[in-house]
């Protein structure tokens, strides 16, 4: 089976990194490469890291060049992907529509409107195979809904300790401090992104729960937890291209033990070929699931302060975007799920 | 007024940056520079960027050479402070002896043999003038402790929370993830302070409550809250040399609005020259402090998950050191408290 | 004595330097601090590690705002200076002018129009005191043209190889690739100086002779070797904010040993206060002169290749661009040179 | 075919690159992991990032483990290899012995006597197919010797020009000064790879023709140039953990063009898969190249200074070393010339 992709906003970081697991991906062939302020360019110019595509030339993005394909990845700003799926099929007919994007990830209107200030587009299946229940929803779908950078990092490392009521089920809080590399945000132009400023630099924003990616975790928490969670997100921007190290913490609930807590997520995670848990004393490194679909876990028990720890290690490209994305294509086209993924850091 | 200060343990990094604000004093003439493994080595191939003492050799840290000084600043491990101060004479005669150790900073003796695991050899004046009552016990003291990097940066973010009650006096909580620089770790050579492991990596350590400096920002915040404040504190490596950033959070009191909490802090700071509450929507950046002996701070309230946010950041080598430590000596000397400090950070 | 000084172009890199040097400067009172795009700001939003700053607004750059103050520094793009230099007076009264930019560096008028494409405004006294003459030219000029960050580190390097004809007189070359932080592109938002791009990465720019600085290097050696230099310059982006290391090599002269040339660059360097020949074996690093105002040396002869190799590194934003103007400024004003001007680097 | 591989040095970071790129070879299956100061331990604590083979055990490097393969890797320290190899066959038996050290590099014994120090242990078929007449020696040969990361750089950098004598024949020389990543230090404990250190600074080293990849590089350049070539090589440590960028001049020929240099460049690549002349205007980025065995080269003139410039970017761990051994093996075994490696970069 050889299945033809194509990748709308290829010229940004997402897509660049959707090309390059693609190009790895042994059923996929690469179709159309497109984008909007860039099209007509040669790619090489746009992504020199991207041999195999450099001879393209970036495209207009339209429902035109896009159909055709077996699946079409969207890596557009927010807002973009409703449209541009409605021109390509129905979910029962036309291509695959893996969207990278925030549209279809939320199932409350309410909280959509209020995050991204537009109309709520809808939801599709989540993008996410390791939450309980998501392998099933992706198997055969037409949509996914590739989750977000932050949510995919943080509802791994939360999600078994509030399914199995190890976090205080009375009063269910997290708060999460994440720092991320500045791939995360994007390709913009725009002075804080400057070298200058993010070399030799920490810095927090969208603190005080604005950022967008919190009701995304709040709603994965909470379904897992069987009640609203409290979350308060804080993201921090670092001096690295690529990675996120979320810190998450929760009120343990009375009695939790640190060998329970182990337990739990050894147990939760021992079939999911993309999950690591730690042994014991060794915590994660962004840098060893750099360029890789791995998320590495370690938890612990603060018994004085009552609270569980998670850190997770994820590559906000990688398994926080397009990994995460073909490994979800894997599933809705019945492909081995691990196809063109590698667990593999590029360490140091 | 000329002071002669001897700086022991000036071949590490807390040591250079003592040396480094000290030049920069003018009250102050630098006498011996002592080490124990350096001894005997040239300066210069030590602390290279200490052009104006390449030409010193470094002596060998004994009583004898330190003895004679003003000021004896000792920046040795955790646990060698004690022996040497006793030689130097007592807390009435003899010189003033700084010590940026952890030795003297605990006032609970089981809190210290609990983390350190030695005999609690005593508690000194403590030398973060911007507590309450700190600045007065500095003043004429023969003897100052000068406090962790950390606790520095997060008592000044959250103490005026605690003793203001806007943090939830009933059950007092503090979860705060602190992203270091690497010269925090010092000169030692371990594997994971490499260059080639550290760069593009953030990673945490210490992680559920074991970290040294947490029962002194429970000490701190404790005093502030005038009960006990539980602290769940998680330090994490970052890809640059210096600065900490710590975001924090604390459960807010019922009622507590975000205008009250910015007026707060506004006023608990108005008349410190070294604390900076950005102007509201403007948050801190490691880079801004770096090389300076201020502090960066904002705070913000999440009304959804019910918490207090502030972000402080802090050089953990200026302020969180060798900075702070001056500014204790100008206390304690009676000199003006800003003397040879800078607010101005080395940036970009 | 107390001067009032301005700075125009303050919102930039250069400028920040310049009032990070000033700030710190004990006969300098900081005036007007002018800009064009962001005049109107709150200067603290535009450069927060300035906090003395903070609550100053940026002006709009023109002769009005600028006039009245005993020492003016334009820190404007290429081509601007001349035109606001004219309006702030003579070169006997008036102002000191002391330009960061290019216009008035090059004593050719075509290197000028090749390299820039504009009519050559002049030529001032040259603002690196440590070259030969050049020290007298700027004892009480009203004038200063401040050199570019890579000639002050290329002819610091090379000028006494050159001058002490231990560089070969013949046909005198030199090869020069010189790696630079980010900050020496400026704060322009140009997709190759995101974050993203620059960490973790070197690159190359302006190759094959092409660079603006290249005719000022040729104009400085060649005066040194009393005959026209060749010079091959390459530059390179490096993955931090600060600092030049500049790798230089010249064809040696006939029987010039490792002595003679070691000898030759002690000799020249013996009494300049900011250029250290480190001692034999050791080489510059940019960290160690990062904030400050030193130039750091070492100098070796490859026998084998038969090349003289002088390294040097410098602070671009300061002993290569503010620094070195403070240091002019000084010796225009007839000031101790060193005033407010530190050796220090902030390292690590 | 399945082929075993072995890798002897598996704790360090050439041998954890090799089980990288090993790892995504259709063909291979890796055995044993061998190493010495580290033997016994979990490999997943050593090589975090190697997720299928955390659950290994390092075994203790020797004849008897590494026998019974079909290949074996050595990434040894330099000397130590003959011995090994020596114990494991011949060149017509046993299995195929690829070299990552140095042993095996250099035909000439003076010259590995007078950098290494220690008698020649010979010479073997050189990996680096690109140069002329090496891929046909590589294949089905029982022994490889991997080049330097530098050599291989700059010998893909300067062969064409060499050998299509656009570089003046008459005096042929080079001036080279290649910024490498840290990890090209590797795993040593030495104060000056601290990641404190490194950071935010740059710094030559082995500078005046001392560095042991001199001779190897003078080796491959005058045997395209069909007489010695002179070479004054610098190194210099970049803030980055991979990637070299060679910057590489030689005097050109009289009458050279740019449009010649530019044809014998294209021409000399037009069939190789890993070697990459970029479009005119376009120069290498090392983040480009990261985590793939590509080669990013482009070339200019400066007529001004009459030299040829030549830039390279490699990873220094990828196709410096690990990857140009796979390739190597690949060719030895009569593989796709490919298989398992990629063109296409980690980037951002």
């Amino acid at each position: 089976m050889t299945v033809r992709a194509a990748v709308a906003g290829a010229s940004g970081y997402a897509g660049g990194e959707l090309l390059r697991v693609l190009a790895g991906h042994p059923e996929v062939e690469v179709g159309a490469l497109t984008g909007n302020s860039n099209a007509g360019q040669r790619f090489g110019a746009l992504q020199p890291h991207l041999v195999p595509f450099a001879d393209r030339v970036l495209e207009e993005t339209s429902a035109e060049v896009l159909r055709g394909h077996d699946v079409v990845f969207l890596a557009l700003p927010h807002g973009q992907s409703a449209a541009v799926a409605e021109q390509l099929g129905t979910a029962t007919e036309g291509p695959l529509v893996i969207d990278c994007g925030a549209d279809f990830r939320l199932a409350d209107a309410a909280d959509w409107e209020r995050y991204y200030g537009t109309p709520h587009a809808g939801t599709w299946p989540y993008g996410l195979p390791e939450l309980p229940g998501a392998r099933a929803a992706l198997r055969g779908s037409k949509r996914v809904a590739v989750p977000g950078c932050f949510p995919t990092a943080v509802s791994l490392a939360l999600v078994p300790a509030f399914a199995g009521a190890l976090a205080d089920p009375e009063a269910p809080d997290a708060v999460i401090v994440a720092a991320t590399g500045t791939s995360g945000a994007g390709k913009a132009l725009k002075p804080h992104l400057l070298g200058s400023e993010v070399m030799g630099s920490m810095s927090p924003y969208g603190v005080g729960g604005v950022h967008r990616h919190t009701p995304e975790m709040i709603q994965n928490l909470s379904a897992a937890a069987g009640r609203r969670v409290s979350v308060s997100f804080t993201p921090t921007l670092a001096p690295m291209a690529r990675g996120i190290l979320a810190t998450c913490s929760a009120k343990a609930a009375p009695g939790t033990t640190a060998e329970q807590l182990r337990a739990v997520y050894e147990k939760a995670y021992q079939d999911e070929p993309f999950v690591t848990v730690l042994p014991e004393g060794q915590w994660p490194a962004t840098a060893s699931v750099v360029g890789s679909n791995s998320v590495h876990l370690q938890v612990t028990h603060d018994t004085d302060a009552g609270r569980l720890l998670v850190v997770a290690a994820v590559d906000n490209l990688t398994k926080g975007t397009a990994g995460g994305a073909v490994q979800s294509m894997n599933l809705a086209l019945g492909l081995d799920e691990g196809l063109g993924l590698s667990t593999i850091g590029v360490a140091p």
